[in-house]
């Protein structure tokens, strides 16, 4: 085994190891073994059909993310640093590749639908293949590769989430409405909404972004001081009680609670309601991965733009918190008992915490932290270079696979994305 | 069973069965099942991934076709004239809907692609359903139903061939080019093409289209006079040797050559060889059902667009032949032995006959022949609404299932289409 | 002076001077100057703003066309064969060459509205120079020039054409929809339709195409035989009463009645009567060169597209004639008496005479007649390029210049073009 | 006279007449005809042509410049305020308005360049109908409308520098390259770069935006704290000769210089190098409002994109400041002799000063200050609802009309806009 990872890797002293993985690699191996397998689990009710598919350019098939993640491990640890690695098969580094210019040309992106061979059987294979290797490189690998094997498992991870939110939006271009899972696991589902408060934000300097201790990713610092003003926050997000009195109140017919893009947006899409709402004479119907159903007004509103989060905050008389306002109050509000919540595949409200069941769109621009360089290398482009056209949204939601969360954590999207599970909460001067 | 079919059937006396059908119901029934095993053994090939994609609006995916044309006898037939059947599944009436406006709202033909749901399994199932009944429906129906099995037969017929030219096109999409069966299926594909002779197209009063006996698509009649000028036609299509000789001689970057919409495809298109070329250092390739390989000289060229032939008529000096002057040459020169030419996966030269491997783009549009009418209700739909934008084709191609080609046919695509097995001949006036 | 025309320039025996033109260059000169000022009197009310701008590529600036057709005299007479020819201005062949390949690169067709400069003034100067210029030539120019001068003067007429309706075209977009011409020009715009009669179509071998005398556009030879079968044809055109009534039943929402294109394109452009046509509340009002006014029931529909005129034909029970058909009834009841219509804002129904005041779509596709041949050079690009996706129209409009309509001219247009003063009659088989 | 506006007027308390100008009727109306006139100098060397086109979406013709910001004081003050004002022409609200929903609807966007009528000379009319109203209103008028005189007269400004660069495009667009003045204007264009340096930007709280004296856009408030880190600021802008080394070292062909957003329309558009670029053999020669020359390497690069902004800075190993450090840094060197720079159509480095003559892209979004409320009402549309989707950009251009620039100055453009003149200065963390 090499002795050191070269530069090049995208290993810098600030993705350090943090303490338990490095000196434990039983744990790590455990871990490894556990985060690839719930890859698994999540895939396990699809068809070989509903795994190839792609149902827009945003999204991809469940084979290719499940292909995707073993590329990651496959290119960036096994091929450059395990010595004796057989590479699974040479196309796959065209046609699994994401972004990574660094790497090489790639499959483009709005074909990945066209994938038909690998067969999801072959993709299996190419897993296990891929676990074993690691299995035994997690044993012997050099302490300096351990960051990047949990960059991967972090972002395969990330890539759980979106596998849930491809696959809905691709079941749901089905005029049969299928279910991903039959219903009957959201029994928490009719909880009323916890009552609204208004939560202080003190003026001053406040101290944001990650600091060291334990894995993020290189988007989530330098950690800095920011100065905030006076400002209230709400204790959750907006309901879909509520929202149903922006929609009631003409909502989506006034321009003048929207901004220019967003109304553009509005009269281009046809929109008068959140993704996947789909009115039924009177009744508002919600496709969910339980199949279709009536929405529920106690639950979060969620499958909202950043557009429509504007505007609604706009209706009422109020705004979205900036970034740094949701990481402030998240860290005085997250509550003490280390309470992790469960993969869902419906938003609802939680109790106690402060983050919740969906995506907060912020009024943030994704952007770089003071201080903030990309890591040299294939691994820089990981989060660096789309920080532009984005904005940041805080928090986790129900797809978020547990022990994934954390309050420094910047997700973030283009302001009309409506298929992640993407809420808001509200916030106002003082 | 009912006595008679109603009008909106679309069987108008001009369809009336041809005799051996009707008076051999035995005989159809065992013709029924032939053509319907014959989709499953061209389906046998591909996975269930494979046959879900759509790799572009004018193809279908497998599993697509597979169902539709079981859709064409459930609807026009078991549905509406036999008491006892049974709907496999009522989605499937919109799902599987082509694109006929009386049956009523159907898919978007763009989106045929994202039905995962029903499977490939499921489909397998509706076909066998469909199958049982239409076999006790054949026993038993009135003799006017008849044409209308017939029609069905044929119509499946015509989506065994576009099964096949879809998936070539949506396989040709995998960067590792994969093979749609092994090679070594063509064991004549080195033959040598026959010499090129010019066939005499004497000026006169000439005969063509269907003229009643046994079956035809509405669209080939009716029978009627046409007046001929001199003329000579060759005895079969061009072939590769010479494409590569107007290529060579800059033939794509001529625009005197070209109509000028066919301009306009080259050069929006980045058009510089017959589809699924591509240039290979000095040779050029081409995507084969049996994988990709170095194109051959003698092989009749195919997967030309109209533009592409009519380019190469004027390089050549000549032109494109009328239909009218194809199917009187070709009724002059078929050959007298009955020859069915075997389904192929790719195109060469065949000898004897008129009517060859590749679909022969004439000069021709398609527009009704004098006195055309298109059938009352929704089996009118079948090909009258299809004439205009669009040249006529003659002849077969190695896709056509044997048995289904006849020297009246026309075929019909769009001038910029080359997903077909499309080539050409020339002729000339004298 | 050149002896001699080379043969490049489009030349051919064929085309050679109607009698009347080569043997009195005083009377060619006296029409040069007449048909050269029609144009200017064309464009005599429209402003330098109204003159500059394009509404839509395939429209072009009234500006264009008057640049446009002088650089057509400049580039084949004048530039090649008049020795001391002073070029006006050497960028105006890069922006005024409409679509001749053979002439080299030219200013793209969309980018037309923004040719500010050189500005309307200054085109008039370019005109006059081009005017001397010709003057002194026709002169002087060998007897070979004179078939190519008449080209240049049906070319300019044809443009004459285009300019009131591309014009037309352009202020219908202003929502002030200002007038070209003030109101009182057409005193017999409430003239009654005349009484419809069908004519007889007698089946057997006729003659159609132009035969040499006089001057035509290559696309209307050869002169050849053709056979046509019994049927039978209108006297005269649709009017808008009864189209009224296609869409008071609903024609416009019946895909039965639509071929397939042409249903799509009324869903795509959301069409619900003919162009520059809008509901005002109960009444239906329509923009003409005049301004904006009701439709009246006793002029011809126009601005139809040929889909429109095919689903009415459906509706009504009936077909468009073909072009054959049409010229065979053209000849057989043109009327003796030599009449020639005048130039006229806006469609009525003329008597006698069989060509009315809207071009007529027929079911004919445009395509070469048999042995034509386009000439060698730049000027066989004139016609022949365009033989593909467009129908041939038959007669002439109200806004064809006097004397430029022949009984042998074929105009066309892509299926769905509607700025044109177009219409139809219908025909029946027997 | 009212005695005062309503509410809806957008005339909020913090946006009260500065001193000067509510004080001194007549040096407001001095200053009024002043800008006024401004407008017409500008527009004075345009062709009624060139004054009517519109070159793309974002541009606006120069006709419309001049008639809508006479529209703004119509609409705003005469209309509502003025009781004895008559409408020039009610059309022309509906032409006029550009984006102000609570005005009513409106000519599409991409349509201006249609509006041949009202003329260019009714257009001056116009103008002076309402310089001749708003002269005796600023006489008579509350002092409470004297606020939105003066919105209305920056807001004038900022259509003068849109008329300079939008008449830019489309006279590029020209084949021709016309000049919109004669070259010679432009005496200092040969001066030597500054040499560069590096100005402390020191680490703490600051105090950025508007205080409330003088003008300024509601945009720019209000006022308040922010933290800033450690760094340097570069002196001025990037020349033309180290982007040229940017470009020798193939900053355009390598993605790991770029946001992958740039990326994707560096590919899109084929960029290769600034906006009104183009190669002439070994040359880059750009387009100038003074016609076509050579690029000059101490010239300020211009007419760049955010993109290549940042893609420069990577390349270089820096990043873009903030516009808070912009701001600061600003305040600071700003230079005391209250220098006012010349309108200029070509950028030049200035000395002394900090802005310069091109527009400098920041690494800020375009997005709401802390406590930034809109106004009620239309003019409450002037800013707020463009905050998304765009970078901001300080200083000020050539093309800025003296005495309109302003250290607190917010400008905004999309990320891939170029047509203004936009370069950017360095930053960097220490």
């Amino acid at each position: 085994m090499p002795e050191t990872l070269p530069r090049e890797s995208g290993i810098t002293p600030k993705d350090r190891p943090s303490r338990e993985w490095s000196e434990n690699r039983a744990g790590l191996k455990k871990r490894f073994l556990h985060v690839r397998s719930a890859t698994e689990t999540l895939a396990a009710p699809l068809s070989a059909e509903d795994q190839t598919v792609q149902s827009m350019p945003d999204a991809s098939p469940t084979k290719w993310h499940r292909a995707h993640t073993s590329w990651f491990f496959e290119t960036f640890l096994l091929q450059p640093h395990a010595p004796d690695y057989v590479v699974f098969d040479e196309a796959y580094n065209y046609l699994f590749n994401s972004y990574y210019e660094a790497v090489g040309e790639r499959h483009p992106r709005p074909q990945r639908g066209m994938i038909t061979r690998p067969s999801v059987a072959e993709v299996t294979d190419y897993r296990a293949h891929v676990d074993e290797a690691m299995s035994r490189f997690i044993d012997e690998c050099p302490a300096d590769a351990l960051p990047l094997i949990e960059l991967g498992l972090n972002h395969e991870q990330q890539h759980q989430e979106l596998l849930l939110t491809d696959i809905k939006h691709a079941l749901s271009l089905n005029p049969t409405w299928p279910a991903y899972r039959i219903p009957g696991q959201n029994p928490a589902a009719n909880d009323s909404a916890p009552k609204l408060r208004w939560l202080d934000v003190p003026a001053g300097l406040h101290t944001i972004g990650h600091s060291g201790a334990g894995f993020a990713f290189d988007n989530e610092g330098p950690e800095h001081s920011v100065f905030l003003h006076d400002a209230k926050i709400a204790n959750r997000p907006v309901s879909i009680g509520k929202y149903l009195d922006f929609i009631a109140d003409g909502g989506y017919g006034r321009p003048d609670f929207w901004l220019s893009d967003g109304w553009d947006a509005v009269r281009r899409n046809g929109w008068e309601a959140p993704g996947y709402w789909q009115r039924d004479g009177a009744v508002w119907m919600t496709y969910t991965l339980h199949g279709r159903r009536p929405v529920r007004e106690d639950e979060p509103v969620a499958h909202v733009s950043f557009y429509e989060a504007a505007a609604y905050a706009a209706w009422a008389g109020k705004r979205l918190p900036s970034e740094a306002e949701w990481e402030v109050s998240a860290r005085a509000h997250a509550g003490g008992n280390g309470h992790t919540p469960a993969l869902n595949p419906h938003p609802r409200h939680l109790e106690p915490g402060f983050s919740q069941d969906v995506w907060e769109w912020t009024g943030s621009g994704y952007l770089p932290y003071p201080g903030f360089r990309a890591a040299k290398g294939a691994v820089g482009e990981y989060n660096g270079k789309f920080m532009v056209n984005q904005m940041v949204l805080r928090g986790r939601s129900c797809a978020t696979p547990p022990g994934h969360e954390r309050l420094t954590y910047r997700n973030f999207f283009g302001p009309a994305a409506r298929w992640q599970f993407s809420g808001f909460r509200l916030a106002e001067d003082i």
